[in-house]
């Protein structure tokens, strides 16, 4: 792994030179791990333009005592220093080996107003100039580590579906609460650190609350239970949502379901390089408007997944930008009928250059458990 | 609760008073959490200094569309507003009605530098004035509705490990994450929403390292066994350490276990009205210290808990201020022996005007499993 973290700093510097940066100082602890691997709670990272793979002698780490040993294993390969206020020390350090005019870049979009200060302050001579998205752009695209995570976590969570319905742990007289619980445990058994998110299990007309979080309401025959949930596998999220039937589905769920798989399908479908991210939203969204049920889909088609949950880019009509290859998204229509029930399909999936690859690989036929 | 949350909210308004600011916008989830009881993860208040509880025309939250329903029932009182970019929204209607010269206050201890521009910007005519703090040196201090979530949340953390511990939980065999997983599957039972961090059990050696996270080392035989964890109820975060031997302890064992317990009883003594934050940590850490432990004990004595896990006030050398009543910290010594093992004793106390409330009621005698 040390070369694929080294291989992402090479990156960030190409980006420090476009952009006219002497380093950047990173205190995101997402960006830090996305570029050490660092796993802990408190650390600051610089990386210098002028360093080159391999020979990073001025790139330097910093996190605290506490983090000692699990510092020497995860980022074996950069110079380490000890103290509890990261960010500071590194910014201090920047500033005492500022001996002509500096430019190094913070993450605007993360450090606060009062840290900025303080930050500016033990920068001393050196210009701390904002640079908001350098390392962000980048995980915009994933390579192939990172695609082998979310595979893992998607697997985790399309077996724990399974498990739970081949276990019957899908029928009328549990709670919404019971099942979260069963499958979250279910995906641990298949390897997820935990669930990647809170999982939501809502059951009849909750069901039609986008997103509702599960209660004590009792599972009941012929209701629509829509669970939306996903697993966390070295700190990648998947997400993924199925909708299916307790017993035998009634005319009106079985056409707002078709209606939701055609739109996810035509969703999927315009996932292609290039494409524009509002276009991508329109594809899904169209066939669900054409049908009549414009109104009842209430939130935007999809977003990034990867190290967060919820990342760019944002599949909607807010959202700005265009397809590239490496990318994984969701695409998750829905439609919602207040006091009566709803259904939403969710899949994660990577945008390859030809067809984009499927992660969650559990069937999106309506089934009747 | 609605006149819980109200109180919260005039208190606040006696804290601008004294900073000479008209209003303040507050943008921080558990910051508006405390101040309205709002659970969802996208809003923003504004809290005038002008209003009188009961009638707060001026004061107005807002959210987005996803929690219209939630936002109806948990903010009942207050005028809402429906909006997706909340703090914009809230800071534009400042800017609007800013006729005259108006201070306003914004929580620049998490408002990011490029998030303060926005609103500055939105804000128009308005005055926006760093005010890091208002609502969090409040929330130093629980309220009985909070110290009756702490209680509720310290209490599962109890009853879990007395069940793991009555159904032979905790034995030569099993590995440190399944202990783990037991655990937090038996505070769910008691209630928890969840843990309220990552369960931290180490076995044997791991025991020596402060913050070790659990793995599939195996628990065997004479190992001391450390397990720190917590439950989360109502927003509200517990944390208790206890230290066990599985079978008989050894000499060594024995005696770190009953200096850090007596060093334990000397910190909890020393949590009263008026005590300076560093002498609580150093009346725990000169017991350790004089029985020539000092360096074996790495982090500091203990920390404020609430609405995070990790809260002012901090029981350290590098702690500031006194003791109040109403105050929830931990008190949790240890001494780590590397590569041999650790203890650590940890519990959750109110600070009371007499003797602090022990909230977390698991004994501290030497327990061998």
């Amino acid at each position: 792994m040390s070369a694929t973290y080294a291989h992402r700093r090479h990156a960030v510097r190409a980006r420090l030179r476009e952009n006219e940066l002497d380093a950047i100082l990173v205190t995101d602890l997402l960006n830090i791990r996305y570029l050490t691997g660092f796993t802990g709670s408190n650390a600051a990272l610089v990386v210098h333009a002028a360093d080159e793979p391999g020979a990073e002698q001025r790139t330097v780490f910093c996190t605290d005592g506490r983090y000692l040993t699990q510092a020497e294993a995860q980022v074996p390969d950069l110079a380490r220093v000890i103290d509890r206020a990261s960010d500071l020390e590194l910014a201090k350090r920047i500033g005492a080996e500022a001996t002509e005019h500096r430019r190094v870049g913070f993450e605007s979009q993360h450090v606060t107003v009062d840290r900025c200060d303080a930050l500016a302050d033990a920068a001393g001579k050196a210009d701390l100039v904002r640079a908001p998205g350098i390392v962000e752009k980048l995980r915009l695209i994933k390579d192939e580590t990172e695609i082998e995570a979310l595979r893992m976590a998607c697997a985790a969570a399309d077996r724990a579906l399974a498990d739970l319905i081949e276990h019957g742990g899908l029928r009328p007289g549990r709670t919404e609460l019971e099942v979260a619980r069963e499958l979250e445990t279910r995906m641990l058994d298949h390897g997820a650190a935990g669930p990647s998110f809170a999982t939501i299990i809502a059951a009849g007309s909750n069901s039609a609350v986008p997103h509702h979080r599960p209660t004590d309401r009792v599972l009941a025959s012929g209701d629509l239970v829509k669970m939306d949930f996903g697993a966390l596998v070295d700190g990648y999220h998947s997400d993924m949502t199925r909708t299916v039937v307790l017993g035998n589905a009634a005319d009106w769920q079985r056409e707002i379901y078709e209606l939701v798989r055609a739109a996810q399908t035509a969703g999927r479908g315009a996932v292609q390089v290039d494409a524009d991210v509002k276009a991508v939203d329109t594809a899904a969204r169209s066939v669900i408007a054409d049908a009549g049920y414009g109104e009842q889909f209430l939130h935007g088609l999809g977003h990034g997944v990867g190290l967060e949950i919820h990342e760019a880019p944002m599949l909607s009509q807010r959202g700005d930008g265009r397809i590239s290859a490496g990318m994984a998204v969701t695409v998750e229509p829905g439609v919602y009928l207040p006091g009566q029930g709803g259904v939403r399909i969710e899949d994660t999936l990577v945008v390859r250059p030809s067809t984009p690859e499927l992660l969650t690989l559990t069937t999106k036929e309506l089934v009747e458990v």
